[in-house]
C-alpha cells in the first residue's frame, strides 16, 4: 500500500489548497472545500459531458513538460467538446501522482492548467488527488452546454454532404516518432525548426474551440479527430450508417509533414492513422458549405474539403490520385490489441 | 510507449462494445457511441458533482475481486452524493488498464458494475478506456440532483447542532490491517467470521443513499467519512467555523471492531482515524433530531448521536469517559506527507 502521511490538516488538504484553489473561481467548485460541486445548469440548455484519461508513456512522454502535459490533459477534453459545438463550461479533475512529486512538476503544471481554463473558459469545479505507485495519470471530465437538442452527433451525415477537417493532419504522430527516434529528423529531410514543431503538436493539442458555434450552425455531423482520421471517419460513418471516400491529396499537411511525406511517401499511413490531432472532423450539406468555410476563415481556422458522404453501411476510403483505394495495416490508434 | 494494435474497429471499441455498452441505457449515454454525453438537466434541480479515484495497492488490494473492485470505485462517489442529500443521476468512468486484463478481470468487474448501477440508480454516460503499464486505475465522476440550492454542504453547522454518524466506524480500517497481517485477527481475539466481516467493510462500501433524502431535510451540514472520523468531523468544523467536541465512547462499533478494541485499546486510533468509512457524518439541530431519527430508522439505516457542536475556529475533540482528550499522531487519513 502507498506510504500513509497524517497531520490535523491532511497533506492532501494542503496540496489542494497550494496549487488548486486558486484555480476553482467558478461558484458551483464551492472553493474546492466541500465533497461536490454544486452546478445550477443553464436554463435551456443541454449538457455535454466527455472524459479523457491521459497516462504518462502512454499519451504524453514521462519528460514532457509539466505545463504541456497540463495542457494535453485539459485540450484532448476540449477538443471533444469543440466538435460536439459545445461551449466549455468547466471540469472535475484526477491527478494521481508517483512517489515524490513535489512543488517542480506541480507549480507549473496547475500554473498552465490555470492559464488554459481561462483561455477556454473552462474553470475547474472539483477534484481528486491520489497517490499511485504507477505513472501520473490524469483524468478530466469536462462538461460544455448547447441549446436543448443542439448536440453535434457523430450520426447526421447524408449522401452528399462535403468531409471537411480542420488545421493539419499528422503532424501529432510525426512528431511523436521523430521524439522517439532522433535519426528521423535527417531521414526526413526536416528543415530547421520543423522537427520542434511536430514535437509541439504532439505535446500540444490545439484544439478549435473557437469554431464550436460554426460546427453547430453547419455541419450534420462531426467528431474530433484523436484515434487517426482515417479511423474516425469510418467511426463517424458507421454512426450515420453512410460511407465516404476521401482524397488523400486533398489531407491537409503542415510544410514539415509535406517535407516528410515527399521524402518517405509511406508516411501517408503514419499521417493518417496516427491520431492525437485533436482537429475536428465534419461533415457539412452543400449548401451550407460557403457560410461554414466564411466563418473558419473569420475565426483563423483553416479548413479543408477532402472528400464525400455516400450511401452505405460505415466503409470509409481514402483514395490516391488515380482514385486507387489505400490499403493500411490498421486505421486507428487503440490501446488495446 | 504502450503496445498500439490496430485494426478496422479498434480493440477499445469492441472492449466498450462488450463490457460497456449494456450498461448504457440512459438516453444521455448515446449507446457509448459518440465523443460526449448528453444530458438534459431537470429542471429547478442542481447538479451536485463529484470525483473519486482509485488506484490498486492504494485504494484496493490487487488480488481483490473484480466485483468488489467495481463496487468500490463507484460507491466511494455513490457515498459523496448520499452525504450532499442528493440522488444519483449518473456516472463517466475512466478505466486504465495494466497489461494483459481480459475477460477474467472485466466480466465480473462490468457485471458488478451494471448491477450497482441498476440497484443505486446511477447509469453509465460515458467513459474513457486506455492502457496503462502501472496499476489498475478507475476515476469515476459522479453527478447526481438536488432541489435548486439544497445541496447539504459541510459548512452549515451550527453550536448547539448535534453531532451524527450513521453505521459503524472503524470496521474497514481494521479490515484493511488484518487482511494486510493474518496473525492480528489471533491477537485482537476476533471471532469466528468477524475477520472476513472486516475485510468485507473494507473491499465494499455500503453508502447510505437510502439517507439522502432525510440529509436533506434535516441536516445542518454533512459529509461523508472517508479520510477518518476525528480528521473529516475536523474538516466539517472548520468549513462551518465551529468546534465539535465528541465521545470516543459513543462511536458506534461494529462487534468485531468492539472486541478488537477491548483486547487492544489503542485501536482507538485506527477506528477515528483510518477512513474508508463510507458512512454519513452530519450536523442536526436538536429540534430536527427525532424526525432525522425517524427517517434513519424507517430508512434501516443506524444513527449515532456522538457530540455537539459549539463556538469555535474548526476544533474537534474526541474525548473519552473522563472527559480527558485523546491525542493522535495524525487525525485522517492522507496520501501526501
Amino acid at each position: 500500500m502507498a506510504k500513509r502521511g497524517r497531520s490535523q490538516e491532511s497533506g492532501e488538504d494542503r496540496l489542494i489548497a497550494r496549487y488548486f484553489k486558486p484555480l476553482a473561481r467558478h461558484p458551483a467548485a464551492l472553493g474546492l472545500s466541500d465533497d461536490a460541486a454544486c452546478l445550477k445548469p443553464p436554463k435551456g440548455y443541454d449538457l455535454v459531458m466527455t472524459v479523457d484519461a491521459v497516462v504518462a508513456g502512454v499519451h504524453f512522454l514521462p519528460d514532457d513538460p509539466p505545463a504541456s502535459i497540463a495542457r494535453k490533459a485539459l485540450r484532448v477534453n476540449l477538443s471533444d467538446l469543440a466538435a460536439k459545438g459545445a461551449k466549455p463550461l468547466g471540469f472535475l479533475l484526477t491527478l494521481a501522482l508517483p512517489p515524490h512529486t513535489g512543488t517542480k512538476f506541480l507549480t507549473p503544471f496547475a500554473r498552465a492548467l490555470a492559464q488554459d481554463a481561462q483561455t477556454f473558459g473552462c474553470p475547474v469545479l472539483g477534484g481528486d488527488t491520489t497517490a499511485t505507485p504507477g505513472p501520473l495519470t490524469i483524468s478530466i471530465s469536462a462538461f460544455g452546454t448547447v441549446p436543448q437538442g443542439k448536440m453535434v452527433q457523430r450520426k447526421g451525415a447524408r449522401p452528399g454532404d462535403l468531409v471537411m477537417v480542420t488545421g493539419t493532419i499528422g503532424d501529432a504522430a510525426l512528431g511523436l516518432r521523430v521524439s522517439q527516434r532522433a535519426s528521423l529528423e535527417k531521414q526526413w529531410r526536416l528543415k530547421r525548426g520543423q522537427r520542434a514543431f511536430l514535437v509541439d503538436r504532439y505535446r500540444e493539442p490545439r484544439p478549435r474551440n473557437v469554431l464550436a458555434l460554426a460546427v453547430r450552425r453547419y455541419a450534420s455531423a462531426a467528431m474530433d479527430v484523436s484515434d487517426g482520421l482515417a479511423g474516425d471517419l469510418a467511426k463517424l460513418c458507421r454512426a450515420s450508417g453512410v460511407s465516404a471516400v476521401a482524397e488523400a491529396a486533398q489531407v491537409p499537411l503542415s510544410p514539415a509533414a509535406t517535407i516528410a511525406l515527399a521524402t518517405r511517401p509511406d508516411l501517408i499511413e503514419t499521417i493518417l492513422t496516427g491520431g492525437d490531432d485533436y482537429e475536428i472532423l465534419c461533415t457539412v450539406p452543400p449548401s451550407r458549405a460557403t457560410r461554414f468555410t466564411a466563418a473558419a476563415t473569420a475565426a483563423g481556422v483553416p479548413l479543408t474539403t477532402i472528400g464525400r458522404i455516400g450511401r452505405g453501411q460505415g466503409e470509409a476510403r481514402f483514395v490516391d490520385a488515380d482514385d486507387r483505394a489505400l490499403r493500411f495495416g490498421r486505421v486507428s490508434f487503440s490501446h488495446f490489441g
